[in-house]
């Protein structure tokens, strides 16, 4: 069972939380227990799962992700986004989360975040569900 | 098949060894061949695959991620632990690795780490196991 | 179905790009819908999914993990590959990437990276596949 979420980023770096809508597709597999595969497609995007209750977490992590990895740094790569680039490998584009009773098992604080690093752009989000 | 593993830390920040509960579990399970999926449902711990045997590589993977990851930081989150939260993010939450033979095809100096970075608390890991 | 892919890095570091190896075995394997499990058993490498199109994307990437995590750092492990070791927690050792029509869902610019930070050496790549 596998499901592509079309996401709409309006800036350049942003989480978007997507967990209601992992949820959702969720429900309607109608899948109990096994694990989700979250993928994102993209070079200058990743995921990430985090505190989503109070959004300046997120702040946080933007902001120290682009101390770490400056927009502009003597780069070789001439589209000029290669923070973006290395952005996305620190977060990866992939996670996995346990299903069970037919949701996702995140912990009390956790949120599923969809990370754009090189926005504003249409993104995807693969959903994939294994039973087991 | 699914089981929840009670870690305890007992430092702020700690790498606690948790392959043989993995194995152990692994083992009851009866699978034989397919995935294990470690899983934290927290957002300032996390999961590491790396060596084990000489526990200064440990050390230095603390030490140099907060030098990367300043405790004070003038972040916004007013909780004081937004570095355990950026720390989580590099780490990730999910882990999978193969399952071969009844135990987990790990390399030579791998081992699993329960990644603790604002404890001393008590935590959770999920283990959840694919057979195919 | 599981492949250990063999692999020889030819410099200290290096991506060495796995993607038609991975493809070719899955071919073989016949599955058409699932998850493929990259796993690398070794600590001083790790797995990237990035942009292959352009090699200076890669240049980048070394380069800036290289300007966080300093080859000589007053580090406690004292074979000398500390950074390596912390490289490869940053990438992570585990990529899942979903299987669809046969074929790894990559995205156009994607390409999976074996990545290599303590080379030369002969390396190991799982590849891993579970339908469903």
């Amino acid at each position: 069972m596998m499901h592509v979420l079309e996401i709409k980023s309006t800036r350049r770096e942003q989480f978007i939380d997507v967990t209601p809508e992992v949820n959702s597709f969720l429900a309607k597999s109608g899948v109990t227990e096994g694990i989700c595969l979250l993928y994102v497609p993209h070079t200058t995007a990743g995921l990430a799962v985090n505190e989503g209750a109070d959004p300046a977490v997120v702040d946080d992590i933007l902001a120290q992700l682009s101390k770490l990895v400056p927009l502009e740094n003597d780069y070789r790569h001439m589209e000029g986004n290669s923070a973006a680039h290395i952005k996305s490998l620190i977060c990866g584009c992939a996670k996995n989360i346990p299903v069970t009773r037919g949701a996702l098992l995140l912990g009390t604080w956790q949120r599923v975040f969809f990370c754009e690093f090189d926005g504003p752009r249409r993104r995807k989000l693969i959903i994939k569900i294994l039973a087991g």
